[in-house]
């Protein structure tokens, strides 16, 4: 099998992937704020990382799988209230109680939409020493400054020795030609410098002791404090939605180097933005809808509610470095794509094998695709082809359960992998599951017993019973589908 | 209504509850050490104030309910190792992967068995600052020493002021003389001092730098500064299992007198121990299952698997001050009751009101049924007796739905009391869900269905077809019941 290649947004190339201490991988993505509702672009980002996760797993490598929560210090620029405190006042509660609330809420959407958890998920507040030791080291190397209590990065003296904008592509002479000249009152020596430890104003509730006074940490510096206590100075993948590339991994690749002269991670993976119907999807636009609102079709813009297997298989379509335009029409393509690809895995443990005329055509077509699926995933992760692999499977298996072809078209060890491989790969590699698993074990064979009442009717020219059960079934959202193989039913 | 009594350790007695600011209660219990997997005694304590929390909500307070996370630094005794790290070198993973694993699976336990999730759940290792920072308050006062880089709470001083033992009603020359001697080799002044903060040896992973060299917290100590920071250095409830009462909790109380004067809770809520077919459950014994065995029916000792409501509601019939003993008599009993009581809910849910000839001493003992299970719980959250009170209810509700009794009998207002009062009551207090729920919305009215076209063929003395649908039923493990109202179903 090929290598696997990654785009890498440090060198903006497509390379392959060599991690430093196989088969260990060391995975840090930038997880959520946990002021506010989980919006749908946090769950792209995470089912694209459950994704890489799944994959580096499945390709047998044994991953430490960082995710931090930040519930503290997320400031968009140095001037603004912190985004878990004014939180906190609107909601009239204790900052760690808002925290915790939203912290709960992520991790219900997370595994609503099937997305393993990480190994270690760190929080922020959990690790102010380290933040305070990162501080004074970058300090010690004289990469930053003290002023009334707080702690500024100095952008353009690091910058002078290690370039500042590699990540990001953005020159330091254009970045300040963009940025409005201090306005006098700033205690920053220069536009661009950025707070590492921020002085606690006294009614501020989230502070801790430090050697510049009271105070809390900067934004940026818990992803390269976390990243380097449980990764180390020089890991593998560092990941996070194409949002947090500038300024936020840009000033941890400075905080990093600055620190302990390590970059971070060898690899920064980038996922794509969401758009509804070709719009940038945003709460000020009305335009954004929540996931809870996306699963019961709660929303002007939607036609109905699409259930969470459903969404990310619609996500899996796009590869996770492209933009992915949510609308109805395309959902509704995805919920009955998934439903096929279900259909299928359901058929193929129907089937065993017989001997008969194996078609070596048929059978190298099988064998290709499967290999095809691996080749796409170790593609940079291509989803949306290793899909299109399965399809072609599908279509194969429904062949074969439909009798239109015999099982002994394939031979015995290409039907064997294929019957290894389709469901493994479907909810091991991508995440997908059945729908009804659980719930009611009873329901197929009540179903069943329907069916062949109603079938008994119409034999009896009974037609007012018959057509009663498919009548109710279908006021109850059931649809019976007659068809040469006999009736089956779904949901509508 | 009576007020709320509560057995206080602290004075051996029953008390009325007084928050210190009402409507506000700050409620702590000691949560999971996070190194192993949730036993079923741990179950039955967070169960017990998982019933406390729900009760003061119930009764109109504003909880705010902190439940920690040990994740570092359990020692049993000082020259033990911290229980964590144990363990990830027997896993061979970084400790922080330990302890996510477990605290996940510790969540995933307390969702099946319908805990509520606590306001605030801090982690230990998350307030590493916190606890110097009390160690330092503690050494200023003069109950504390520092040895080799360690620093003791110096026992016997802070008992010749503020007394020693109290909660747990131990008297400090009865510990002495149960104490070994010191070796010589100990740095402790005194057998009886404890570890608030310990020194790392170089290879302890765990390791934080603090004013007496790089070191880790002492297990008693992050109970008391988690409280101290997310309740205040008085507040109401303290709450735990019974084994924590010493040393554990005692020494809570002199750690927050020796740092601040206060003793932290004014009440202080201790839950019993386990015992199985009336032995201790422990592990050594081989009598101890985990709650995944129970479900399951997975071991020696269990009959058959009971579900997570079914456990809840057996753990409910016993008081949570009296020993909880597991057997499979008493597990099928509960089962029983559980479903009984299921039954009614649904079956109330059925009833509409029709005037009828009021009879003033049913409706007298409905309307008394629901004081007392009120009362009940006021009476230091006694389950016991308030499910005993649902049951009179539940016949109550049997005989209107068998129409053994009118529901005229009752008041309208007592009906619509009833009918607000029961599923509320079993739901949001008890926390007793249904278990079918979720899983699938279709089973019902499909099996309404069915029950028609077996009526229908009844009628139509088309008796194979009804006998057909009776017995493919009764196959599958669904059971029809003919009774006055009609047929209804249940799984067997």
């Amino acid at each position: 099998m090929s290598t696997l290649q990654v785009t890498n947004s440090l060198t903006r190339k497509k390379e392959a992937f060599q991690p430093i201490n196989p088969p260990f991988v060391g995975l840090y993505v930038c997880g959520p704020t946990v002021y506010n509702e989980v919006h749908l672009g946090n769950v792209r980002t995470f089912v694209a990382f459950d994704i890489i996760y799944r994959w580096l797993l499945y390709s047998g490598y044994k991953v430490r799988y960082v995710r931090n929560i930040t519930d503290v210090g997320h400031l968009t620029d140095d001037t603004e209230e912190d985004k878990m405190l004014k939180q906190a006042k609107v909601m009239q509660l204790e900052p760690m109680e808002v925290a915790q609330k939203y912290t709960n809420g992520f991790h219900d959407v997370m595994d609503l939409f099937n997305a393993l958890r990480p190994s270690i998920e760190p929080q922020a507040s959990g690790h102010i020493i380290e933040q305070i030791e990162m501080v004074k080291e970058i300090m010690d190397a004289g990469y930053a400054y003290e002023a009334n209590g707080s702690v500024y990065f100095n952008v353009e003296h690091f910058n002078a020795e290690h370039g500042y904008g590699q990540l990001s592509g953005r020159n330091i002479d254009e970045l300040l030609s963009n940025t409005r000249e201090l306005d006098g009152q700033s205690e920053k020596r220069a536009p661009l410098d950025f707070a590492i430890w921020k002085h606690a104003a006294p009614e501020h509730i989230m502070r801790w002791p430090s050697p510049w006074g009271d105070g809390f940490p900067g934004w940026h510096l818990e992803c390269s404090v976390m990243s380097t206590k449980y990764l180390g100075e020089q890991f593998d993948i560092h990941g996070g939605g194409m949002d947090l590339k500038f300024p936020h991994h840009e000033c941890e690749i400075a905080q990093n180097k600055g620190s302990n002269g390590n970059g971070g991670a060898n690899y920064w993976l980038h996922s794509n933005m969401l758009t509804v119907n070709g719009t940038k999807m945003s709460k000020s636009l009305g335009n954004g809808f929540t996931p809870a609102e996306l699963i019961a079709g709660d929303h002007e813009l939607l036609d109905q509610g699409y259930s969470p297997m459903v969404v990310r298989f619609f996500m899996l379509q796009t590869h996770y470095t492209s933009t992915l335009d949510f609308s109805n029409a395309a959902l509704k393509a995805a919920e009955k794509g998934y439903q096929r690809l279900m259909k299928a895995m359901v058929a193929l443990t129907t089937l065993t094998y017989e001997n008969g005329q194996v078609d070596a055509s048929i059978n190298g077509e099988v064998k290709k695709a499967m290999e095809a699926a691996g080749e796409h995933m170790n593609d940079d992760f291509n989803t949306a082809m290793a899909l299109a692999d399965l399809f072609e499977l599908s279509n194969r298996i429904n062949a074969l359960a439909n009798n239109q072809q015999h099982v002994g078209t394939l031979e015995e060890d290409t039907f064997n992998q294929l019957k290894a491989f389709f469901p493994k790969f479907i909810t091991e590699v991508l995440g997908l599951l059945p729908e009804t698993t659980g719930g009611d074990s009873h329901m197929d064979e009540v179903m069943q017993l329907l069916i062949e009442i109603r079938q008994d009717a119409r034999s009896n020219k009974d037609f007012s019973t018959s057509d009663k059960i498919r009548d109710r079934l279908k006021e109850a959202g059931i649809q019976l589908l007659d068809g040469k193989e006999g009736t089956s039913w779904e949901k509508a």
